[in-house]
């Protein structure tokens, strides 16, 4: 028996307990560049905790619904930023801490033009592509030290949802 | 009068001297999340000079030929990553230095599966976005310092170019 979870509209202030979201949309603008560009600024700091911020590119299988979240993780030492590809819709699913382990999640539709930075310490799933295999420019910690911590949950909880 | 400049295809090697170039062709692959996602790891690295890693979205005015190179940049404390989001191609313009001056461009034309990381200090024009209004996530440094150095050539150069 799985609790079934909510998805929610991805906005920068119901995931501001979590991190950035990294949008132009609300973001300070600044004309660089002769005129020719916007600079959309500083949508996100990385964390590194001692280490180097690396770039990555991830490619992600899509999840189906309905998709069993039975586990989370989190990296202590530096923040992950994931920023779609192909502008293709995806799940964010993150939980505030309660005691050393994730409560319960809460779930986030991220649109095709929206990136999220998870900060230092914050449970998330693993990345959830949508629709069809997807590609994700990944800013995170390469470094000295145990960045990752997981955690299964004794009873799963059910994303059940389509469009 | 001014001298033309041969455009290349971007390869690692050829950009070797600059920074790195930023694609999933010829990664380190790593099988993560349970066998859900491919990390093609470690691209880039950022450098930021004592100050901070940020992602930023630059939206670029497409370029047309002939086009004038009369001027280029550096980042004398941190390197600067460019990456497409409309997998649209776009030209990458940079220089050795001599003399603490550019020397003469060099043209690389990057498809929209490539990005490049800027190495702190590398000569570099402005992003050329091609075709349409690009946007591009960005991976650069913010913090105290004099971070930016600019340079006009005495002489344009041109890159005339199509197809």
């Amino acid at each position: 028996m799985s609790v079934r979870l909510e998805v929610r509209k991805l906005t920068k202030e119901a995931f501001a307990p979590f991190g950035d979201v990294i949008e132009t949309e609300g973001a300070d603008v600044r004309l660089i560049n002769g005129g020719t560009t916007e600079r959309f600024h500083a949508l996100a700091q990385a964390q590194t905790g001692g280490g180097a911020a690396i770039v990555s590119i991830f490619r992600g299988q899509p999840r189906s619904c309905p998709y069993s979240v039975t586990m989370m993780e989190r990296h202590p030492l530096g923040s992950q930023a994931f920023y779609p590809l192909q502008n293709r819709r995806w799940l964010v699913v993150v939980a505030q801490d309660v005691d050393g382990r994730p409560g319960s999640p809460e779930v986030f539709l991220a649109s095709g033009a929206q990136g999220v930075n998870y900060r230092a310490n914050i449970w998330h799933h693993p990345l959830m592509a949508l629709d069809d295999v997807s590609d994700f420019l990944v800013v995170d910690r390469e470094g000295e030290g145990n960045n990752l911590e997981e955690f299964d949950y004794p009873n799963p909880f059910e994303i059940n949802w389509s469009k």
